[in-house]
């Protein structure tokens, strides 16, 4: 007998989506040296980062000058001043939080797979395609799982069903990646009454609701009764820019009696398992939450989206069914093919770098992704290529 | 059914030891607001950062500042820069290294609980009293822990012994949070050779190897063997005054057939449940690795080791059996009787927070640490208070 790796991690696919598709423009790019690829596959943003935290950094590190202004280890929960100012953010969406229902991580990747720990052995309830995520670290993690399908007939929203017996941990994403998929109010307070009936909990993932125009709900807090069955999981990454940066945070609201179990567990995972987030990042993060940060960071959504609405036309006019693209930074274009197939052609074709949607899942498989995070120069470049 | 707790959380302490410290603190200071307090309890650094990771933070800003330069999403692993760096200094232990073999995370921390996540269920294999992250982060995910006592008699370093059949996931932290103790190149060896006997596998914690004047082993690469067995798992937080920029390591030898499967489902799990540590920091950690930074950290670090060798010398004289300090930040006294009642009447009496031995498990409910981590000042002051 020998210490033996988890198994599971046998039953995940080779690599993690976009490693491959790192790996598949690389390849591309060392066969052909001369062309000039338009990367519109992984949802990273482009910079520079906003002048509010830009400012924010350069002043932050002077507390590492000092004696007497150091920062060492930092809060567990995070710094109160940017818990304050999540709570305060919340309010514009009529959502009440306490500053002890917030917790400061280094990113919403890695809360919704360190969340998975505090739960016993559960069905995870997941809608497909989704963001590999969160079907990656149900396998690692031995748990098993449920698929929803989303297809255009649902408007890839599927809704709870007379199927459905038991209690799952339910995963929503909206504004949905890959999708671009949004939940209504009316919709989501399905979810919710469905696992305030089950004794299910919801894990809303919330990574792109600062690109909602429309009017739907931003946050799960957002729908009545959500507080005794919600997690939510938020990330600075889209909002403000801060993929490189690393910021994110849970939120688990301390006032329900059912939830405060779950967030004493959640607490105790981080201060036994993370050791928090730099002052100088929760700095960066607080100065994107005052009025003159949020309205930066609106102004480059505003781009993303045009960039979004400019992309989306193209193969709207090429005869595609496209969806997304309003109040999300990903068009979801139905390829009418097999997804690889379809992104090998435009790379070979277009040099245009998209995700293929099988990479996403069942239900992705004819489907291809497109991100909005591009230059505008580039996003009309690849719109020339196309319409040749 | 619901969804339930984790039920190994109801196995914990109620709170994370230096949270429990932190909340005894701040209750005597409400009630002595007059008082100060000296703080050599949780192993915190003190300010400031040194000058070459100052400015490394100042100069990485820039890249946030252009379209050109942005920094996203890190590289999964890690910037080859700073990978780079430890690589080289490794070869000052005469360890070679690949640089595919370093895993860079946002602290020791973290990687010491996410690792077990790559293991199938296993035994622990750990010497107590000990940094309570083992223990608390095995309870958690399940796993059954077997102890191995840490007494003067054995120099607070066990070795392996005919009682320990099968294979185990064994902790060895050199030098030792919190006894001070260091192993000699022939313990390890014992160890090394034990692992590689029994399948098992070495977690080697070499988060205060910077500490090291003595000649012992900083590495547990440096013991012949060890690349079959051995997972290091390294921190920029006492090296370099990191404990408040958040920046770590782990090392898996993907030389060594066996310990490559390991690597690749670390690199797995990082891809898919981190994201990465921001080029500012790592940035900042480059600048630690150089020669004029090595320089400065070494300064600190001596400068620590002096308050250590004057803080220990009061308790040698008041007549305690006193261990560690010398190649640790940490003295480990011997109190003579229930370490929580010593801890009270340190505050009580000095105004000195340390740590309770009971606080690092079975073997420590007569011993305090106390860490040399603070401004000389405070330590004549202790010094003084002590004294009279």
């Amino acid at each position: 007998m020998t210490v033996e790796i988890n198994k599971n991690f046998c039953s995940l696919e080779d690599n993690y989506l976009f490693s491959k598709i790192r790996a598949k423009k690389r390849d591309y790019e060392e066969k052909h040296p001369d062309q000039i690829i338009i990367n519109l596959g992984v949802g990273d943003v482009i910079g520079a980062l906003t002048e509010s935290a830009i400012n924010a950094l350069k002043s932050g590190i002077e507390a590492y000058k000092s004696v007497e202004n150091f920062k060492g280890y930092p809060p567990e929960q995070g710094y109160p001043f940017l818990r304050e100012k999540i709570v305060n953010y919340y309010k514009k969406f009529n959502v009440n939080l306490d500053i002890d229902s917030i917790f400061i991580s280094d990113g919403a990747k890695s809360d919704l797979s360190n969340i998975i720990e505090i739960f016993s052995d559960l069905t995870a309830l997941i809608p497909t395609p989704v963001y590999p995520v969160y079907v990656d670290t149900n396998i690692i993690k031995g748990n098993k799982i449920k698929y929803l399908e989303c297809i255009p007939e649902n408007n890839f929203l599927p809704l709870p069903n007379k199927q459905l017996k038991g209690s799952y941990l339910i995963y929503l994403c909206s504004p949905n990646n890959p999708t671009g998929a949004v939940f209504s109010y009316e919709d989501l307070k399905k979810w919710v009454d469905f696992a305030n009936s089950t004794g299910s909990i919801i894990i809303f993932d919330s990574a792109y609701e600062a690109f909602i125009r429309s009017g739907v709900p931003h946050s799960i807090f957002e729908i009545e009764g959500s507080e005794n069955c919600s997690i939510e999981i938020a990330s600075f990454s889209k909002r403000a820019g801060f993929t490189g940066l690393r910021l994110g945070y849970t939120i688990i609201n301390r006032k329900s009696k059912r939830m405060n179990e779950f967030a004493l567990c959640w607490a105790r995972r981080q201060a036994t398992e993370f050791n928090g987030v730099s002052y100088l990042i929760q700095k960066a993060g607080e100065a994107t939450l005052t009025e003159l940060g949020l309205a930066e960071c609106q102004s480059k959504i505003d781009y993303y989206l045009k960039n979004a609405e400019i992309i989306k036309k193209v193969f709207i006019d090429k005869g595609f069914n496209v969806y997304g693209g309003t109040d999300s930074p990903y068009i979801w274009i139905d390829c009418k093919k097999d997804s690889w197939e379809f992104f090998d052609e435009m790379l070979e074709k277009y040099q245009i770098v998209g995700t293929a949607g099988a990479g996403f899942g069942k239900g992705g498989e004819h489907f291809y992704r497109l991100s909005a995070f591009a230059l505008r120069k580039d996003i009309l470049l690849a719109v020339n290529r196309l319409k040749k």
